[in-house]
């Protein structure tokens, strides 16, 4: 299926690209932006959600336990920063810190323990380490995630971007069922508004996957399904975990390993759908559930 | 003066200390984090500040301008990945991603360009780089800001942490009215709370300032001063930028260089000053005057 509108991202009001993949918001569009996140909190309420707000980082440990390192290393971004002795800053600041293709030339670093946030259920996983829930847990939070590319496109596919998501924790049923539901919920606002989203089986996008024994079960019995618009770009996903997080974790759940599954919303994603699908102008946008 | 309320971190509902020098929030704290923010947004208001988001990584090239990398290596965070080859990529996830203390073992890395966000208003001055006001601008932005430090404590001193900034590009007359504005309201609402905030001349963080004209400059005319509570923590700052940032980036207003200057609010500082002085239940904390 073809574009509708091709957007012109130059001429776009209150909206600027960055080279480094990354994309800035004021006006109608910042405004659009928390439309579209309320209207996910909306959603999220309707489980009664608790929200959490999460640190940008999470320790190098914590992904390690789901074999991150090995699965993703083409996605991750690490903060580094500078080994603190006077003499290396020093070195650091007075030699050539940039060279003339603006690249930084480092002096030595200090030890990294941290990635930047690849998704942000993450978190919660890492949060309730060790817990026994006596209930299911149904947690919401948006986090920056980051996931570097080979290549990047405005709204589409960045180096950082927003994702918010819904998440439960508890029996395989209770995951079943809240996934279920969510679903369902979610197909309705998409034909309700007339939105060219269908549901498509999918997979992470682990690095050499035929060689992932993780990319293998994953085809075989499918747990990711994404809204993928016109055919080409995914705007969400619903993701069955199985009890993947509860047993690396230690999370339990009626005396077994938790299961989860989570809703997760490209907030950047679902703003080009709305520019695509309804145009770049703030009056022709549909009013939403929230609202 | 000595702390009225000792805060016991680990038993405070809603919050989580994690050791890299970040916070978790959610609860009766989450909705304190975003009260404190509306009513800095309430403020913000007052000028009619048009909101803007920003993406979290800010290019070394624009903090170049600044002299950055000389006077303050010892804060900056880098964003760092991998280099992108498969056999790169192969080694590090093969290899021993992460060691036995959990510190990361990075293989060849890709050029590094970037720098994650160290203050909120850099991205404005970025933003309108080589802009013409006929003018002046207000604006405001709330980001997570990376800082290095030599250690952490919980709300008070961290990695990462939300800053709030409302800012003003214009003539010296225009910046200086916006500031002195700003400064009487706030010292109206630390009375109107009965805070014990009192306004204190300081200087940026440099390294080596001795060294730094810069840092000399600031100390001969003061262009920062502080909020800070009970003697000894800063919760916010009114800064006097001169046309520091208006000569570095271009920025014209009536035809010479543009002054700037900003109002910034330390959200995870705020927090702790709320928990310290009202207590640590949300019955006992006031209303704003945004409510």
């Amino acid at each position: 299926m073809s574009t509708k509108t091709e957007i012109d991202f130059e001429k776009l009001p209150g909206y600027r690209w960055y080279e480094n993949g990354q994309s800035a918001f004021s006006g109608p569009l910042f405004q659009l932006f928390h439309r579209l996140d309320r209207l996910f909190l909306t959603w999220a309420a309707e489980c009664r959600a608790r929200e959490h707000h999460f640190p940008p980082f999470i320790p190098a440990k914590a992904l390690a336990k789901l074999d991150y390192f090995r699965s993703f290393p083409h996605l991750i971004t690490f903060p580094v920063t500078l080994d603190a002795s006077e003499e290396n800053l020093k070195q650091f600041g007075e030699g050539t810190p940039m060279n003339e293709k603006g690249e930084i030339q480092l002096t030595a670093t200090a030890p990294i323990r941290d990635v930047i946030t690849p998704a942000a259920c993450y978190h919660f996983y890492h949060f309730f380490q060790g817990e026994h829930f006596e209930q299911p847990a149904y947690l919401t939070t948006r986090a920056h995630c980051f996931r570097r590319e080979s290549h990047y496109l405005p709204l589409q596919r960045q180096w950082s971007f927003s994702m918010r998501e819904i998440v439960c924790i508890g029996s395989s049923e209770e995951v079943k069922a809240f996934l279920a539901s969510y679903q369902e919920r979610l197909s309705r606002f998409f034909e309700k508004l007339g939105l060219p989203v269908v549901w498509k089986d999918a997979s992470d996008p682990f690095f050499n996957p035929s060689q992932n024994p993780k990319y293998l079960l994953q085809k075989l019995a499918p747990v990711k399904q994404e809204m993928v618009f016109e055919d080409r770009l995914a705007i969400g996903s619903v993701n069955f975990h199985r009890n993947y997080f509860g047993e690396a974790f230690g999370i339990q759940r009626e005396g077994s390993e938790a299961f989860s599954g989570c809703v997760a919303f490209g907030l950047e994603r679902w703003i080009y759908l709305f520019l695509t699908h309804f145009g770049p102008n703030e009056s022709d946008w549909p009013a939403l559930e929230s609202e």
